[in-house]
Formats: C-alpha cells, structure tokens, sequence
C-alpha cells in the first residue's frame, strides 16, 4: 500500500501516520520527493485496510498495488483451472459450448431447443426457470415446474444442465435439479446469493454485472470462493455503455485480462451481449478466437414465439454454421470442443 | 407502438403483422413513406409486448410509445405524493434530513451521530445494520445487534429510523425495527427483495442502481408498487460513468426528469456519489436547488476510525454550514425544512 | 513516481530501473513487501516520464503522484483567478449570467435574444457563426456574417460577445470581433486550434470534451496556458453516459473538484447538457449552488423556428424565474451577479 | 419520422402539425391510441428536420425512422465496398494488415518496424509524424521531417503509407507524402479536418471517435464523402467506458452492425485500444474472427526507447505468432490476406 500526502500534509501528520502503521503491525517508510512526500506499506494489507488512512490529516491518496481477491487469483494458483459440469470440462484446453433456450416455456420447446444444442455441438444445456425481469409485467419463468422440464430434457439427450438461481433460498432447489448454477448480471453483487452458491457444491456460473469492474467481478467471484467452492466460471456478458446500436458493449478485452489475474475459466455470452440474432455468430467466432473457455448462446425453435429474448436467439438455419464454428476454431486456438469424452487434464 | 418496417421488408411481412395484431385484438394502420414503412398499433400495448413483433420478418425497429410503468407514473397520477416516515413528511412541499452513519458500530457512535444530525436539522436517522460490501474481507454490519442499537436511538432522540434490507427473508425482521426500508444501489434489481418489501407495510426508500437508466429505475419502483405499497421514495446517488475523480457521477438533472415522469418523492445521497467529504456540502446545496425532496448524508463523530466509507462522512466542524444550508436553501424553493410538525399537505 | 513491479518481477528487474533513473539524474529507492516491491521515484517527473517505465521487464504498473499539469494547477497559485471579458468578471466573487441564441441567424434575431437576455441579468452575449453540426446536412452558421451581427449587436446593448471558433486559421479573425473565445466540445482535444486560442490574446472559455476525463480537461487548458494566455474560463457542458433520457449528464460534481486542483474559474453550460428547455432552469439553479462562477444559456425569440437547438432555448416567459435565481442564489454563495460594475478583486 | 404526442397535447396541437407539414410539403396521417396520439410523417425527411417540430407545444418525442446518413449508407449501396491503398485492398474478400511505429522517431527505427510488420505480413506501413498528444508536454511528432523518412521507407520496403493528419490545413502537405491519411479518433468531430480529407484524392481512414456512437461515427464518415471521396476505411479503436483494465474497451460488435449499415470496409486497431501489448495478438485474432477487413498495429524494434505508446508495441518476439494468425484466421472468414496481388474484385 502506498500512500500519497497532500501538498499541505505537514511532518506531523506523517508522523502520525508512520506511528498508526506501526501500532496495526506493519512497518512504514518515508520518501521525501520534490513537491509530494510518500509512505509506502509493508505487511498485512487487510489490516491495514481497516485503519481508514484515507480520513487522516494531509492524505491525499491511498494507492493499493495488491490485488484484493485471494483465492481467485492467478498469484498464488499460477495454473488455470479446469471446472467439470456433468463430465464436461470447462478450462483452458477445450473450448465448450453450452446452448438452450432463454427461458423454459414446455417441455416440447425445451427438448427441440436442446436437440437444435446438441447438432451443433453443444454439451451442456442451458435454459432459465427463474427469469429476473426488468418489467414486473413480463414473464417471470415456470419455477420449479420448469426445473423439472430441464431435468426430463437432461433424460433426454444427455445433456447436463445449467440455470439460474435468483434467491438465496432457492439455491437448495435449484441445486437439486441443476448440475451448474447460473448466477446473473442484476445479481453479481448480491452478496447474500454469492454465499449461498458458494455453500450447496454445485458448479457456479457467475455472469459480470453490467457495470461491474473486473476487479469487482473478481471480487464476487471471491464470495463464493470464500464459502469453499472454487468451481467457478465467469462469464463475460456484455457491459452498459453509451453505445445503443447493442444491447450491451460485448467486452472481448475482459478475457485475456481475467486470465492473466485468475486461475477460473472465463466464458463469453454473445446472445445477451448483442441482443441481436445477426451478431450471434460473429461474436462467438470473435470469443473463441479471444481466448474465451467457452460460449453459452440462446437457440430457440420459433423465436417469434419465445416469451422471453427472442430477438436474440439462434434459429434451425444458424446451427450449421455453429457447427462449423465449433469444428473449425478450437484447434486455431490449440484446442478441441469440450465434451463427456475430454480427458482430464 | 410503432413498428419500422427494415426496407427490404415486404407486402407480405406487412400483411403477416397486421393479422398478428389484429389476433391479439389490437388495430394496425400502414403508412408508407419513400423509403421505409411504418405501422402504428393502437389497443392494450402489453398484449403486444407478448408478440414478439420483432423477431417478425421484415421488422427493422419496434418503438414504445408509452411508459411500461404504470403505478408509479405521473401519467394516471398527476398530483405528487408525499410520503410519511414516522411523522416526517418527503414530498414537494418540504426538505427533509436524513443524516446518521453510514454503518451503526457501537451504541455510542450511532447516539453521538444521532445527535449530530439533529443538531443540522436532520428529522430522520440513517445507519446501515446490514452493510453490502463489495470486498467479503470488509465489514458486513451488525446485523440485527445493529437493529436494535438504531431502535434505542430513536427511543433516546426521537428520530424515526431509516435502514437498509439486503435480503428477502429479512424483510420481516427490519421492518420490525425500522420505520422506512432502504434497498440499496446493488440490489435495485434485486426483484424478489422489491416485491418483499412492496408487502411488508413499511415506507421504501429505493437507490437507483449505479448503472440503472431513469426508466430502469422506475420499473424497479413498480416491483415494489405492485405489491401493493406506494410508500416508495427514490434516491439518487450517482452512475457510473468514465469519471474517476469522483467515486460515482451524482445526476442531478434525473430529479427533475423523474419529477415529470412519476409522482413518487426523488431525494438525493451527496456522500455516496462523490466519496469525498469535501462534496458533501456543495452536492448537498446543488441537490436542493435542483429541486430534491430532500437528502440523506453520512455523519459520523470519528470519521478516521469508521468501519465503513469514513472518507466522506461529515464530521462536527461541517454541521453548522449543514444547518444554515437547510435554513437558507429551502425558501428559495418554495419549501420549508421537514419536521414531525410539518402540517400535512 | 511509483512503480508497482511484477509478482514475478526479479533482483535484476529492480537493478536495471534504479540505474536508468540513476541515468536520468533521479534517486529511486527500493521498498519491498511480502507479495510485491515497490520503487519510488524522486526527482524531475517529467524526465522520467520518458523512460518508459511501464515497458521494462518487470514492472506491472506505473502510477504517477503528481498532477501532469502545471501552469493551470492550483498546487502553485493558491488563490483563485478571476478572468476579465470586457469588464465583467468571471471568478470567485460573482456569478456570471452569459446568454444569447445558439446560432445567430439574423440581426433582428440575435437583437432579440441579447434583449431578453439582458432582462434576465445576463452581462454577456452568447451566439454562435461557426457551428460544428454532427451532420453535414445541418445549418452549419453564417461565419463572418454572424460575427458581424454579433458586433452590431454588441454595438447596440453593450454587451461583450463570447462565440465560438472551430478552425485554428480562423482564430484572428474571430478574435476580431470576440472579447471571448469559446472551444467547443468536439474540439477539446484539437491541439492546433488550442494552442491558436493561447496566442492570440483574447480570453477562452473551454468547455469539456463530452468524454473528457477532469484530468484531460486540464491538460487541454494547459495547452492554451503554455502559449501564455491564462485568461481561461473551464466550462461543464455534461459528459456522455448510459443515460438517454437528457442528452447528456450534467457532471455538477467537477466544479467543486476543478476549483480544488486548478485556478481557472468554473462555469456550467445547462442548456447544452440537459437538451431539454424544462431542465434549464433547475440546472442553473444547481449550477450557482454548487459553487460555478456563472451560467451560459441558450435564450431564442421563437425557439420553434431556430436553426439549432431549439428544444433547449428559454423563451420569453422563463426569463422573470431566471432573473429571480440570479438575484436570490449568488448571496446564499457569498457572491454577487456579475456586471462591468462589480469591483476589481 | 414520427411523432409522439404528449398525453396533454390537443387537437389544435395536432391541427397545427398537420398544416406545418403540409407547408413543407409532406403527408401527415394521425393515429389515436387509447393513451397516445401518433402522427407519420411522409416526404422529405430533411425538410422535416428543419420544421423543429420537436418545439412545438404538445409534442412529446420525435422519433426518425430513416438514417440520416446517405452516401456512406448501405441502404442505396448494397455492395460493399473495397478500398485500394497503392494497390493494396481492403474490403470484403481480403484481411489487411497494416503495422510501423506509433510515432515516426528516425530513419533507422522506422526501416526496423517497416521491416518486421512486413515480415509478419503487412502490406501497410503505418507511422505518425504528426502525434495528437494529451499532454502539451508529450513527444509531438517529427512533422514533415517524419513524412520524408516515411516516404524514404516506403521506397526501401515497397509498402504504401498510412499517416495521421491532425490539421485542415496540412492535409495537402501530408497528401503529398502519404498512401493513405488517417483521421484520429480526437479529430472524430473536426468537421473542418473532414471535409479537407474529404477534398484531397486519397483514401482516409476515419477512426472512431473515443466516444462517438456508431451512428455519429458514419455521419462523420458521411462529411468526407460529401465532398466527393468514397474512399473511407472506418477504424474500430475502442471506447470509453467504465472500465480502467484497459486503456479503452474495444467494441468488436460495432464491425458486423457498421458492415449492416454502410458499405465502407471497416478494420480494428488491437493496439490502441487495449494499450496493452499482451493484449494485442488475442484482440486482433478476435477482430478477424469478428469479421473485420483489416487490422492496424503497432511494432517497434525497441519499445522501451519508444517516445510514444512503447508499452502497448509488438517486439520481434511476436512476430511469428503475428504471421500464423494472418496465414489461418483469413480462410476461416472466406478470405485472403491481402496484398498487393490480390486481384481486383
């Protein structure tokens, strides 16, 4: 930690400084500059984070210079980590591709979804029961009825299931039905959900909040990290900005910078990022081609019907070209397509 | 609605929209211009909603000419509401005070601030029992210890209580404590804590989400409004923007836009936008000018020891410029400061 | 100077910096922690920052403890400035009222609105010859005509005329006419007209780039400044944020914190920020109470006819409200409504 | 263009809209919805522009349903378009690459980075003799002393050159020396800079202003074409955002929605954007993924001596990996790297 006096802070007030520090533990050293003097920090940072040097006299600046997550980070886990779904991998050495419809509406359209997933090349199956809406007049999500589709549908084909959890205290549930719980971008800073998804031993998908920092989506990351349960993956979803042409502004840069300050595997969401159909597949070719772990997009048989996000979702005469996609951008990337049959790294 | 046809839309595309609206119970008149197509819908716009017009073929836009909130709309409720917290008055006709620490640590500290605030003129206290943090190494409040601590003030100064809920299933429990209901700017998507506290009976007071447009906002209040509670105050304190010198941007001019849109009070947070005690006071006479129904303000005996956010808690050397500001400022406006003893309106 | 080095920054790393500000005629001094090292920098900033620091092996971040501007910095000249336009004061001991139309279209026109602006208290006259239009297609100014009239008009109410220029090689003509030269916000970062404006001794007003950090706001004033003309005047226009529902976010916050690190004077554009005549005058209100040094307005005849911005410009029946604000709120700051009588500071 | 009536406004409000535009010669058809009354208008939509017909009392929003950009637009274009730099295309069936020095520094140093962008494959030389700096106190570029030794290099290594304008009045100076001028992302709005572009006979590339809409970017586009000069590249470089990672967020979505809307090429610069040279080779892997047709880049042969952008340049290390990433990626999209034998489409 190091801090920056004011033009005005006087030897008193760094004084006073050094003696605090010295008191919590840590040992402080003094440099004088031409116009600034600086102290820099030596010891246990959280400790000295309790000490409110922001508020004594003559500070002008605080500066931390290291990084506030722990068990995230890549500094002491240099390795990146592989999450397992279901048997299917989730890491550096494979490129996965989880697909299904925005939101579980039947059971007829869930399994069409998922099969339309699958002949792409999908191995995980995506699908909300529980729908935050910004509208309380839209379409809320089946609930429990529509966990029980996603679980006849994972009879069906095979594929493990990822959905999201809105409350903490349906975590339980939902863990009961799930193999991976989908945490959203409105909740990427409910720290009460982070921490019941960090307790049930479920795989976690934790989307960035649409405004949120890298640093502090590494921090909620950390939330959950903190209850034990490291089977993370983020998930890049497109952050809020002047641009309206887009839904959101799809954040390709957050991959290659996560990686190098995570060990967690980092995913791109082209559906909810565009917002549009069109740019689903350039957008998924610019995600594995980033470096992304992974892509999760929405498909739905006749999007004109979907209750939810229909704009967005891929249609029966897009998945060809997933397929290709999939078949043809991995191996650039030295990579291959997760699925149940990967090896364990 | 309006739907803009894309210019290669054709007859047919047309034609298929009409029908569909026309289905649904709704009218549809064509206009062609030289180079696009437009369409205007008129009957129940949320019936609409549920059509997915634009996943149709053809369509290039679909525009919303009508609020999607209802309840909390000016529109169907011209007058501006006054909301009773306790006694004290937030609404057009006044100014009112909301001032205490931004967490409650100890009896003392929360007392020694209470006291402080009514010194300025504040007639509500504020202080956090549950404290959302984004850092799980940081201080997370007392929890309901920190209840009982602000209901003791209360009895020991006579000022009504304002606290924040993270939670749902803490709902009950708060608003057995407290007399308004805070949800703060990370959960003001937080759709099952809305429709909790839109059912308790208890006074809201609802911060606009740090990256929330003003429409977003709104529909966050009709969760709450929905449940049946109309008790809802907003609070403005600040977005996100590219700005760094201050910790969020405080928008002002959302006061008078949110105004015209939606009866509900609009107060403002100069500590939380800015960051920085030095400006508090000067956001505090720009919120006031601008027309807000009052302001919430971190005070704190000894902000270099707080727990939480000391750095732009005011301390006692501030409180007499506080006071004439809410002496002076308020007339100018046609108001008055807000007390118990305010007539009602 | 700070710099931060890698976790995985080694001896040898460390060693090759300290020699290279060595070189340069600096002392560095080594500090190091238990998860990073960190060395300070003392001596001539701006020598160091030509090294490039941040791309020798090993460092993970550069952080800068001085501010990069100098001649505009408050650090050495304390004491506010007050910048002169014919006669009438723009600095810490008024409030200045600038008014006039956007454009100026005809004599009779621009006439017109000096009139009301007079009515209002304004002591100079905006208008607007060279109009930088985002499209081609738009009304773009009369040039010299339009200063002309401005002249006339000047000749006509005494009022000095503050207009803007657009091109570097208009600037002595401009000048000319002007007894201020305004800078506009697409241009707050052309360097050539900037370091034009600082040659040719008239005073500049400088708005805010719309996405211009505080900081490279300054830095662009002291492009202007290092010509030798501090006669400068910053002003706040909004910046570009998510929100759409004002044209831009009116950042109230910067003038506090711009009179904190520099001594140039602070002024709000409200018109230009909110883009909507209903936002006028609760910003100007807000604008005086956080402390600006005055206001510029847009004010127009017959705002349905204008050939720019019409929807923002004040017309007839706002003017009394508007000469109330600026005989109520100055005082409440302390200060008084500028004009050519107020005393020199 | 349509128009939305407030729920105040009358029949005579709407009365009075109906003959402003049968004035000007257009059709108006009124629309009466339970809440809101809509009013098409038919005809020539700048006409309309000019009737400001968002002042008129009654209305509440003016929505445009055309583009308001013409000769850049795809919509009379359909075909896109390819651009030849010295007989080098960039266009649809082609990947560019285009990499030098940010800064021209000496011969030496620009010979060297001509001689490793083109051993990656560039068939561009890029370099800057005139440097827009944020600081007055920066490395402002060689001026035409710069523009000799990149004419001398082009001679040496046979590629044309691409060089930043940043001032009306040199664009005949630097035309004399240059392939191609480019406009930065500064200068987005220097309508006077684009015009004299526009005026000149060489192709421009058009960066993105740091935050211009995607919309303001092609009606800057549109004021070089108006002045006769289709030959316009649009340059994604990153926008403003929130977030402080990395220098800008690079908007790769902004390739496939222009390439929806104009039929101007289109390419990415990995290294401004990000500023990060870890940053670079991921990005422009994403960038062609995405479907750009072309990528500038910066290389220098030694970046810590560079007096502009060091920290974010390629090094001869990673060159190789450069070259692979123009050999595999291009096929994948249908296309060819382009160089200077690729025959004329």
């Amino acid at each position: 930690m190091v801090i920056v006096m004011a033009a005005e802070g006087t030897q008193q007030d760094v004084d006073a400084i050094v003696e605090l520090v010295a008191k919590a533990g840590g040992d402080a050293f003094v440099s004088r500059g031409v116009s600034r003097t600086i102290i820099g920090l030596v010891g246990d940072v959280e400790q000295f984070g309790s000490l409110n040097l922001k508020s004594m006299p003559g500070v002008a600046e605080v500066m931390r210079v290291s990084t506030p997550y722990k068990l995230v980070s890549r500094e002491n886990h240099p390795e990146r980590s592989t999450v397992r779904v279901g048997g299917v991998p989730i890491g550096p050495e494979t490129v996965t591709l989880i697909a299904g419809p925005c939101a579980v509406e039947t059971h007829d359209q869930t399994l069409a979804a998922a099969r339309m997933a699958q002949a792409a090349g999908a191995t995980l199956l995506r699908g909300g029961a529980y729908k935050p809406r910004t509208s309380p007049y839209a379409f809320q999500g089946l609930g429990e009825a529509g966990l029980r589709i996603l679980a006849d549908v994972r009879e069906e084909t095979g594929l493990p299931v990822v959905t999201e959890v809105v409350d903490a205290h349906d975590v339980e549930l939902v863990a009961s039905y799930a193999d991976m719980l989908q945490v959203g971008t409105r909740n990427a800073q409910n720290f009460g959900l982070l921490q019941a998804v960090g307790s049930v031993g479920r795989p976690v998908m934790l989307k960035r909040g649409m405004s949120a920092t890298i640093e502090e989506w590494l921090m909620a990351a950390e939330y959950i990290a903190q209850r034990g349960n490291l089977d993370i993956v983020l998930c890049e979803r497109g952050i809020r900005t002047f641009e309206t042409a887009t839904r959101n502004t799809l954040d390709v840069s957050a991959v290659p910078v996560v990686q190098r300050l995570s060990h967690l595997p980092v995913i791109i969401d082209p559906s909810h990022s565009g917002g549009r159909r069109d740019l689903v597949l350039p957008l998924t070719r610019s995600a594995i081609a980033v470096g992304a772990d992974g892509v999760i997009i929405d498909v739905h048989p006749r999007p004109e019907q979907a209750l939810c996000d229909g704009p967005q979702a891929l249609v029966d005469g897009d998945l060809d070209e997933l397929a290709v996609i999939m078949r043809d951008f991995p191996p650039l990337l030295g990579r291959t397509a997760a699925t149940t049959l990967t090896p364990v790294a």
